[in-house]
């Protein structure tokens, strides 16, 4: 054996290098592989045969042939491994099994606290992810990684939430390590906004580079993707603008003990107390938007200027990030245009018109799979990565 | 000859690949090579040679040997190219050529005003530059790439201001391409404020991945690097919180039309004006620096409310982006700690505890050169790229 075959064949990740080519999801033939690698045709069809050996490629229909043996092409199977993708919210869990390309296999939802605490919400998760891999006939081998949406900042590199304010309990706990212990896969964690800005993305603007994703429910936070990558700043916090103060918040006190802040003004419960103070019984977002639908008039301009005040806001967001689509989400995005043209009238009033120039501000049309669908993605690209390849060769 | 040694010397970039392993500063033998890069000694070799001839990378004294023709040890060799770095502002040009490691060879700072065009600041420029290799014995053949950075905001990708408020001509030109035509060397642009962001953080803060530079002079803008990368939007704007409303600032007119925004209430020029307000005679930035070095009360006062005023936005900024850096730089950062203190009050007072825990706020201490290093770190960075070093292979 060559000096350079053996190096070939020793080297730490050849196959899951050569791999990184076919994720594209478009059909190669070996020389096309050989070409694109740079490599001899012999090398690429070893490693080709440790790809098929692990189904993570599968031979596509048959090239045209020169002659001799036909040359097969080979492309992604995206249905040779699973991942498990989890959103978890304030009161609920969304659990989900997902192939590679984050297409949805099964699923489930329930009402469950948070606050529960990370080893009975875990183990819900865990006992879920079982139920489900049987009901679809596959098994925990076949389970390569798991993504976990958490209601709180995460560091995302430890996968630990840091000083959560909703989720009792869940201060440092090693998410990934328990993960591991209990299913034995690696675990990718990030904040829920996070995770519903990398779904959104995924399913509506796949080519867009700079998008802000927006979610406006009981909290309100945002999700930075800028220059193609989600910005989780130095300490896992960044799109944090729920506590950013507006102009009209003078004097009103939020749940955070400082005064003004975006959140006190233009949440859901914060539009239903505003409607109480008028008289119009009101408590939660679903019963703000139900007044809406039926056109009461004092909580469709409630809404509108909630949407000024997360306009007022989304200005500065403009300016500093510069994005191409505004998505707006969660469930105060059921307020459709009452509340987007409440953003609308300001921050085209206010931008910069460079910034605004090619800005386009939407309702989230991924809606409530936006969260597991980011969290799947997470996933997927962690066990397609070369470390994830190499995990699966080696083992 | 093999199969595999032939595809290894007509690979596309063979040597170029090999050369990023290089790129860390440290010297390797052509084992240690062969090794980190899953490839046999005989490949190493070749690849090697390319450099070598080159001059990319050169022999640093000699490893241990097991016998035999003792392995040399190979490293970068930053001398052997040049990099031409310019840094316009609205009056002065700065051009510097630097080694590929950034390392200041020769430098020469005019004043001109960027109003004066581009084909006349450019000419300058290419004069400039040729003046400097003749002053240090170097050829035209020796430089290799330029990095260009222009008060206003420039499309990254092709290099070109984008209606730029204080550059007449300027909207669109094609400044990469009158460099090739005029230099032949390819030409990497970008705003002023993200240069200088990039420039501060090689010199002060090379660990530091979620940076926050804010420039306070004539204007105000910031340069963010987040994850590591200089974040520009999708149209290049990304960072200009100059044009931000603070509430101080209701009816307050500022240039771009719009009332409140932070430029009128905090740049050197808006202290000068309401320090006139007051009957002291002041015009620029420098005669505030200038009283306020005098003690002069009320400038102290006028420069510790701006600073308040920009602790204002950076406490958005903060949320959003979550850096554990913001450096104060441009000329009102002359004004030092009583520009600091004023930030400090307003940022700490406001933000969520977590996103401050270990949040610094600092005065630059790149200083002038932030500029010129950044934009020869921009062109050093494409030159040792594998694009750039394919190109010396080519040609």
């Amino acid at each position: 054996m060559s000096d350079t075959r053996r190096a070939v064949i020793a080297g730490p990740s050849g196959a899951s290098e050569l791999f990184q080519l076919l994720r594209d999801g478009n059909p190669h033939t070996r020389a096309e592989l050989a070409e694109l690698a740079g490599l001899a045709r012999s090398t690429v069809g070893l490693r080709v045969d440790e790809l098929l050996e692990l189904g993570l490629i599968a031979p596509v229909g048959e090239a045209a042939s020169s002659g001799g043996r036909p040359p097969s092409q080979f492309a992604l199977n995206p249905g040779a491994r699973i991942v498990l993708a989890v959103d978890c919210g304030a009161s609920h869990q969304s659990v989900v099994l997902s192939d590679l390309s984050s297409t949805i296999l099964a699923s489930d939802l329930q009402l469950r606290p948070i606050a529960d605490g990370p080893e009975r919400v875990l183990q819900h998760v865990v006992e879920t992810a079982r139920a489900l891999l049987a009901s679809i006939g596959r098994n925990e081998r076949d389970l390569v990684a798991a993504g976990i949406g958490l209601p709180g900042p995460v560091e995302h590199a430890t996968g630990r939430a840091v000083r959560p304010p909703i989720m009792p309990g869940w201060d440092g706990f090693d998410v990934p390590g328990w993960m591991m212990d209990h299913l034995g896969i690696p675990a990718l964690v990030d904040n829920d906004v996070n995770i519903m800005a990398i779904g959104e993305r995924t399913i509506a603007f796949p080519e867009v580079d700079d998008l802000l994703f927006v979610k406006v429910a009981t909290g309100i936070g945002s999700g930075i993707i800028s220059g193609g990558s989600l910005q989780r700043g130095a300490q896992g916090t960044a799109g944090d603008l729920g506590h950013v103060r507006v102009a009209r918040g003078d004097g009103v006190v939020c749940d955070c003990g400082n005064t003004g802040c975006l959140e006190a003004m233009a949440s859901g419960p914060a539009i239903a107390r505003q409607l109480r103070q008028q008289g119009i019984p009101a408590e939660t977002a679903a019963e703000v938007l139900a007044l809406v639908a039926e056109g009461n008039q004092a909580a469709i301009d409630a809404v509108h200027q909630a949407g000024r005040d997360i306009g007022e806001v989304l200005t500065t967001c403009v300016s500093l990030i510069n994005p191409s689509v505004i998505v707006i989400g969660g469930s105060m995005a059921g307020a459709g245009e009452h509340l987007i043209a409440g953003i609308h009238d300001v921050v085209y009033a206010r931008s910069m018109p460079i910034a605004t120039s090619s800005l386009s501000i939407v309702l989230s049309s991924a809606g409530s799979t936006a969260g597991v669908i980011g969290a799947s993605v997470l996933a997927s690209e962690h066990a397609l990565s070369p470390q994830g390849v190499d995990a699966l060769l080696a083992g």
